[in-house]
């Protein structure tokens, strides 16, 4: 189990039960807090449905701003909903990178004590890794990553795991295969280190050559007691897996060598063939957005879990807004 | 009478009465229909003068999302001050287009697959003729086209006959003059299929030869039954008419031809002289943006409606939001 | 005493006991309106602390359009949180100037005619000075000047002299070093201009020679009867002084030649030195952003009052937001 970070020290720290003050990376969530987490996100779900819940206005009164210094609508606009959803309000910065202070030579700590002054709570975006630990370290609200450059994403990490508990039932002895860019994909990364903390996990690598897994991880997995192996035969590991995650090859790694992205990018896809030999009870998952490395088709199997899988990111981010603010 | 449009079958139908699922094109649009929904229009005009109405919170607990893919900050403002109006809450995207993940190759359909996921109902602006209809056929929640490319703005057309209605007090025997682009507006081409429902209309078209109405709007109006004819003299016309509808000579669909596009810029303005023939109860309208087509003298008339007609714009998209959520 | 500016005639006035109808500049205060303002500022600051109060709801049913041709995050994120504190909406544009009908060539006179139609008060800011007064000329709701380019920023004025109220306890009598870019500064010219009209005011100028403060100021505040002296003393200033007022200087002021902003950028540092020779109750302002003419050291000495100013931007906003719509 992974000991909290303790990130900063609050000058008027906020007295809520909840053990975090920020959400800023997947190494402060141990096993107990993630099934905590999960049964409030599985509460979620019942708010969402029904608006006249007295939970629909629990965050009434609350204002969160979203400083978004690279535009990413999708996750933007699940933090979003998930703040109206409850009841709260929005500030909103599209791209804070072009039109704020910022380009005036602004430092993000002096941003973050402005905006702390505005709203009371912080989703930040950034293009630079280690931002969001830096803005977490100057608020005196409480601050969540929704992805720092090459650094971390954790509420993405925390609804893959949400994900596979809600469609597969359980998280210990699960077999998981990950698929596509598995060097630079950070979800993925962080995919494998959460899932570790559970027993009996088995890691199938499948990868073109390119973006293989980088050993950190593999490294860390075999210290942690979790089995892998590399293959490159999708279709057998596609048959023994509980959850097939795919990724897609991302282009802009690849720099002018476009004959080793086409390369790369064709050789795993997820489609009918895939499906056939999958489990009844087995599921699809994507971070999205998807290029072509799940086909349509797959959108109509009950198996394809990714919009899903989306729609599960608002129930975490409405769980963690809930529990950054009033506590469990 | 035009047949509605069955443009999806939705997963898990919405039971509203309202016989539309979405509203992607004027072609779904009857006589008995417009008629009900200029009622609740005019009932939205007396619930936004009175925000202390029961009807300001109708739409309590929803949560529209505005996907534009293109900016047009009018119609945005107008649709979200509809939502607003009615105590609904809105997600917004003001550039979808440069800040989503359609940048990265994602599909629209995969987009909206994500977006029905966070919202209740989804306002699409796109830069593509058929946009809409595609994402009303992904959609398992109502989708409103906010203008697809060269294709449809179905709220425009309601708006502009319910403007006719409001300031004319009826929409049978209407003599229409549509003034300036008639080749490329598609707002008047919309304008002269929905009237043409109506009895008794006539319509004359005065335009620049570079940009006169198309054929197939003249067959159609032929076909209907509609009386219409080209004209020059616009001061004649304007004396005869109800309403004279003037446009904007776009002078980005004349590429390098500057010479071509102020010649026909300056052929036709909408002046004191023009007023001055009109009848005491015609007005003018105006899609907006004017440049210098209606001169600024005419604003002090009251026969200057195009403010208002803007206006009209957010009661008939209160209507709108009401009846694709609620029903009648 | 400066009289009011009747910056219009309102169609439809609206009825409140509050003396103005928009806000567009300093000169539209005087001493009584500025105390009876700042009253209203420090009663937000209670509702801004409790959610829960009636004060939270006062602006509920009301919808203030941002209209931004300029993008300006702090501002803009500074209003939206005074109006959502409020329990008012918002209708947000963060580049109007952009994506806006401004592209197309529409006036600014039209857009707010449009837009007065969707909302119920307007805050603009905009490139062009004397954009604010047309748009108030022009609008029957209240316009709040938020940045008009060269012109007036009369909201960060008012912030100013209040912040200087509620550090010192008082306005009378005060010593004021105003350092840094003051040819160019808006800010501080306008908080010269503001606080000119208490007695017994010392104002010192201590400025780089190519960006000193210009005569127009210094004749206004002779003829006011207020004391001032240019100083090339720093430290000597800082050790008088109730408020040393620091700016930043403006690179894009200099063109190419870098070589003189980089002389003129360094020569006036706020740091421990000149903390240290600064009275026990005196204090440093900053309009933000800042670079490093303010050292990080400074902001955690209790004198470093920036952060405390930019959250006073909000409880002014917020009592201008609600007098311009209930009035007193």
């Amino acid at each position: 189990s992974v000991p909290f970070s303790v990130l900063k020290c609050h000058a008027y720290p906020i007295k809520t039960s909840f053990p975090l003050e920020d959400v800023i990376e997947s190494q402060q969530f141990n096993r107990d807090l993630l099934n905590g987490i999960f049964e409030v996100a599985q509460d979620m779900e019942a708010i969402e449905r029904d608006a006249s819940s007295p939970g629909s206005s629990m965050l009434k009164g609350y204002l969160m701003a979203t400083l978004f210094y690279e535009p990413s609508t999708r996750t933007r606009l699940s933090f979003e909903s998930a703040m109206k959803r409850l009841g709260g309000e929005v500030l909103t910065t599209e791209n804070a990178r072009e039109f704020s202070s910022a380009a005036k030579g602004e430092t993000l700590e002096d941003t973050i004590r402005t905006v702390e002054g505005y709203s009371d709570i912080i989703v930040l975006r950034h293009f630079e890794g280690g931002a969001a630990k830096r803005a977490a370290a100057t608020a005196k609200i409480p601050v969540i990553n929704a992805g720092d450059g090459p650094g971390q994403h954790p509420t993405q990490a925390l609804l893959d795991v949400y994900t596979i508990k809600r469609e597969i039932g359980r998280l210990d002895g699960i077999k998981l295969g990950l698929v596509g860019d598995l060097a630079n994909g950070r979800t993925v990364r962080s995919l494998a280190y959460l899932i570790a903390m559970y027993p009996d996990i088995k890691i199938y690598f499948v990868s073109p050559d390119v973006v293989k897994m980088k050993d950190d991880i593999k490294d860390y997995l075999t210290t942690s007691g979790v089995e892998w192996e590399e293959s490159a035969d999708l279709l057998e590991v596609a048959s023994k897996c509980d959850v097939v995650y795919q990724t897609r090859i991302q282009k802009e790694r690849f720099g002018e060598r476009i004959d080793l992205y086409e390369a790369a990018r064709g050789k795993y896809i997820v489609d009918t063939k895939v499906l056939n030999v999958m489990q009844k009870h087995a599921v699809v998952m994507h971070p999205l957005p998807r290029l072509d490395e799940i086909t349509v088709e797959v959108d109509n199997d009950p198996r394809g879990a990714y919009f899903r899988q989306a729609k599960n990111g608002l129930y975490v981010r409405m769980a963690l807004l809930k529990l950054l603010l009033l506590g469990w």
